[in-house]
């Protein structure tokens, strides 16, 4: 029976939506507000799902500390009370939409966790905005 | 990669839960205290979902100003504030369940996002009971 | 040693904001669309706070189950699911904001607790709007 | 139309992560502090999540109030205020996990619903840990 | 009978904690990570209670729509989307930590509230860490 | 100026509710279900509140980093995935009230506080339960 299990953790961070090949203008036009250029922040709150057999020997898909620790080498200490803009060498060039940061964090938590088992990450940047990226859609 | 994207919002309305085919008693058996005639209300929560894929030039799958927009068009400031079962035109003749308000909330929505996009509804009655339609099960 | 303890109820009920003493524009320019006349609603959260000495022999200032039951039995089976403008007795000829439903519970709930025990009434409208009263300011 | 409805419910009950057929050290080693002997505790929530055509009659895919019930006659009032580990019948050899409570919860409640309505059961043990079965992945 | 009415709103804002006067280790020794040169930031939550006489005519204490303005106009749009070392200028000078915006916060708020009124300015950084200033205390 | 500073910390706990001094028809009557033999457990709550002079130097009434600390070292490692009852030593012939617990964590936390600092210590049971104790009523 394949069962799945999430893993929430949070990080503070700064951020500033802007393409450095659009125009001043045409930043404030598309990113309004969010592309003041001495930057923002968030609370932001990341969530991690795994789905698997759950092992009968220990009532586990995963051991949710194993993917804590994953969470947070691969993550949060590399964004936690970091910008996003300047602070994180593989955010370098992205735009850090919440998009963007739940297509990223797939990417480089899926090489670290054992194949097949990452099914989902949801980034919320506030209560009323988040993404998400799924295994199966 | 498709990724989803999430917008919240909120409003505050008022309804009762009856069948105007029914008796007063069976109104009163199927919707018990929800059939109460001067009717009562709720916080109301709207989570509305797009998913497509990340546009490279902005980071966004949609910007969630322009569905936030949307929402609040053809959703909020006609169901704000409001009693559900008098004062909105277009939930005329259902029952304002949350059920029957996820199902037209998405109908009205869908018409204005751009084709293929809308891909979750969910409306919160309170914290302990909420409706959701999806485009894919 | 005085000790807080508080329990948290929750009620869904209907309301309409306006004073029959003034005329329907200054009811609207004074409560906007909380004067809707077919009324809204909202999930009312109440927390009713008691302050006195921990009995030693059970640990409890007093048996919450027991608040519960007068909270219940004065407030929530009274309000709930009810139009507060319309059904509730104890609330005729009142104008049902969160600060006159604070002060209206207070009363019936002082009422029916130990002498000098209710400490503080807490009644949330919204996430974003709320009223309590207490003993000492 | 398929909509989904959910009903969420709250126990507070006490466990113990461990495997008889461990060693102590091995049960540590596995479960770190959450095999501690005397066992500690969790304020579970359970949300249960249906899935069904919409009734025209009733504007409901299911009486929430008839799953509740069901919720607290198959779950509820046999693990709220227990210990998983000893007092629960059904629980007996299991590992009291969020996994093999969802996995088990299901198996308890699909065979009281309506054949083919159960759709989710999530299973939050804190606000950064939960599992959760699905009909469909 | 006074009775304290209170608003809640948000605002998500950059910051960066250092004193000018320090060194950059004395800087790092004080403020740990939230010295980051880059800074982060925060989705803050601010709360305004206001203490008063319910008027009859309105069961008011005050209108919280008109607290809501003086509140957005006073801080919210000065400071949302924001960094509150760089852009704000009635911060310049101050180390923005929660408690010296709850300080700052009040002096704003009460030059343009009814003498007297301002009971209680609550500024929480994260739902871990929030400041207080009151009136009494 | 005074400023309150607040920290929350969370921990998992077991617990009974039982006088060893009642019988067994005693203990069931005044503690119900809560005095279930094999114990129960919670998700709690711990908010320490600190109150006192703004340092112009830091912007802090004290480091909330510090405060944590005294809170993990003095309280959270000893109950954190403990039983209450059995585990902790500081907790021997004391019933595990909330309001027990406060009072507790307040004698603990003072002596390890700078003097006249402690102003509140919240202990959340469940989201409708909870006990404080205040330097000011």
């Amino acid at each position: 029976m394949t069962v799945l299990v999430t893993r929430r953790e949070k990080f503070n961070a700064g951020h500033r939506l802007f393409n450095p090949a659009f125009t001043d203008e045409h930043n404030l036009e598309v990113f309004g507000k969010c592309s003041n250029p001495s930057g923002h922040g968030h609370n932001y709150v990341l969530e991690v799902t795994v789905a698997g057999e759950v092992d009968p020997e220990t009532g586990y898909v995963m051991d949710l500390g194993i993917l804590s620790d994953v969470i947070n080498k691969q993550i949060i200490q590399d964004v936690d009370h970091r910008n996003l803009n300047i602070d994180v060498e593989w955010m370098r060039g992205k735009i850090p939409t919440a998009e963007v940061m739940a297509d990223t964090f797939w990417d480089r938590l899926e090489e670290h966790l054992p194949a097949g088992l990452l099914y989902r990450v949801v980034v919320r940047e506030t209560d009323k905005n988040w993404a998400e990226r799924r295994r199966v859609l």
